[in-house]
């Protein structure tokens, strides 16, 4: 390869967009040499994309009816949203119909890579920026064979400023849990989980200590023919995670990392579906955690003297055990509402939290985070 | 969000494609669920891409005419490629001529996210691969706040596995750098440097070391209207890493990490661009390394007493100082046979290396590192 040949580059901006440029801001997903996605301050987000032989060029983004962009006479296409909710948003593009990621942005993991873009917060986000004169953490990639799956497998586990220089404390850990189709870089590529753990500590809101993100196993399973419900047997997706959980993960954090590895130093939360997972992790295992973190987990309560094993039918029990369970959710439309109100006479010591205007969406699980590190390990 | 809006899901594979599948191995790059892209013992590459209202779907990889794909009645697009080297290689789809990365695998950033192949070796490649019994390093994300750049940024830091156990031990440090186009994801996602820095150090091949990577800032510079020469300038790329990398990122790392501070413990590498960049911040830092190592390193040496500030022209003082330089490169087109050349009858002491049969791709880089290491701090 020559280097001529690293020079495909993308066309310089047209000048009828400088003036958008002036008025708007760039997302902060977007990759260094990119102006696109912008957002305005009604929150509706600016797109272009180069495709000079495309006939349809669509952006899929927040749940909304797809964008159709309009192409110019260089072949590049732009379009304005409505206005989307506060928040990070992934989204893809629909190229004659091919579902993509926009070259536009870094990618994140939802069964493929797709793009996001970010509609910021004003200074109440600060919690997930890094903050000048605040100690900075780690986030390690840490490779371990797992004999449940057979299988090479990795953890990112977050530790903070101080565990290098205490070089003797143990500290209590907390397994934290992306959603369905995501992966284990989640947490940090768009929950930004590392900023948010710093900031706490720094301001001593929450102890210090360290976090585990493993992938669930909780990839979409591809459609079969025939298969009438795309759903069919969703309550096991997923499952595989639970033995490499107790078998092989705890057991080789609690070996390399300086841990406190007693029940009432652990805890686990996830989102979405991991919520869900953590709920049916830490109920069939009660001896290994002591607080629980639901964030727009679909529990899906029906029947709580059947739902996970019953335990939510022993108030007295579950509530001697777990000294913490929080559940969070967007006001704007998502899961959490329906449990709330299947526990709300149960007996069952709970703390429900709602974010105010936020979706099934990472905003509201970086405030979810926000709200339930402070009642940890206390 | 609604469950069944999570449930966009690929098209299950046609019949026709199962024997495929039984003759072919699957890339190692795919995601999760995707069976594609594949090769065969001929090294032939299968393509395999839904865009159902598309006119014209290609693939551009590994520096080969692009390669176009044919459509069947279900809107799925396959193709077949000639033989490609073995290794490691990059990829775009062109979909009616938007330049995108295929769902199909994961990502790898160079300017933009694209897609890749792995076409593999087979047991002499088991030095990238994590092997059983071989204790694992970690990879950790470490942000920190340059001063020369205003700009917070991260490092991804190799420590080795006993790193965890030896608590007061001090270790060198290798300052690893990418190509151009690429950022400091590159060596782990690509070069799978992790797994050769396990595999070298349990076998007493090399001393454990810690192993630094950031962006070396060489995003391409978009192209202006009227720029004749796309890589006019190209000597500077990259310039404002080299205020980052003496007055923030070696400091951060000295205070952050157990390291060896003289310059008999520090070396730098790099492959392509970023070769050119170890060679002119060790060359303007002679009293803070001892080793170089040139990974088809974009040298393009001229006149020695000019290039580098002249210190190749006198090799009594280069060879003083410096302990060992690598030059290595792949054998089927590459930088690097040049800058041996000129270096030749110099005086100057240096290590050539050639790959058998690979390019200027991540096989090379892999080989380059392995062959390097073994040289340094002892």
């Amino acid at each position: 390869m020559t280097l001529l040949a690293l020079a495909s580059m993308p066309l310089a901006l047209p000048a009828q967009t400088s003036n958008l440029i002036a008025t708007t801001r760039r997302s902060v997903t977007c990759v260094p040499e990119s102006d696109f996605p912008r957002y305005d301050d009604q929150r509706c987000a600016y797109f272009r994309v180069t495709a000079p032989d495309a006939h349809k060029v669509q952006v899929a983004v927040a749940g909304i009816e797809p964008l159709e962009l309009q192409k110019d006479s260089l072949g590049v296409w732009t379009g304005k949203s409505a206005p989307l909710p506060l928040g990070f948003h992934y989204y893809s593009l629909l190229i004659d119909g091919a579902s993509v990621a926009d070259p536009a942005t870094y990618t994140y993991f939802t069964n493929h890579p797709v793009s996001a873009i970010e509609i910021e917060e004003g200074i109440e986000g600060n919690y997930y920026r890094p903050q000048p004169g605040v100690a900075k953490g780690q986030v390690r990639s840490v490779q371990y064979y797992a004999e449940s799956t057979n299988e090479w497998r990795r953890a990112l586990v977050y530790t903070p400023a101080e565990y290098e220089t205490k070089r003797h404390k143990r500290y209590p850990v907390l397994y934290l849990q992306h959603g369905m189709s995501e992966d284990e870089t989640s947490w940090t590529k768009a929950g930004l989980m590392h900023n948010i753990m710093d900031n706490l500590i720094a301001a001593k809101e929450c102890v210090p200590m360290i976090v585990v993100m493993e992938s669930g196993d909780i990839n979409r399973p591809m459609l079969k023919p025939g298969d009438e419900n795309p759903f069919a047997g969703f309550l096991t997706f997923g499952k595989s995670f639970y033995d490499v959980m107790t078998n092989d993960l705890i057991p080789m954090i609690d070996k390399t990392f300086r841990t406190k590895k007693d029940s009432d130093h652990r805890a686990m939360a996830g989102l979405s579906w991991g919520g869900r997972q953590a709920m049916e992790i830490v109920t069939s295992n009660m001896d290994k955690f002591s607080y629980i973190g639901d964030f727009s987990g679909a529990l899906l309560l029906q029947n709580l003297k059947e739902d996970f094993g019953g335990i939510l039918s022993r108030p007295d029990e579950f509530n001697r055990k777990i000294h913490y369970f929080f559940i969070g959710y967007g006001g704007a439309g998502d899961f959490g509402p329906s449990d709330v109100k299947a526990l709300e006479n149960s007996g069952i010591r709970f703390h429900a939290y709602e974010s105010s205007g936020t979706a099934h969406e990472f905003l509201t699980w970086r405030r979810c985070l926000k709200e339930f590190l402070p009642h940890l390990f206390k």
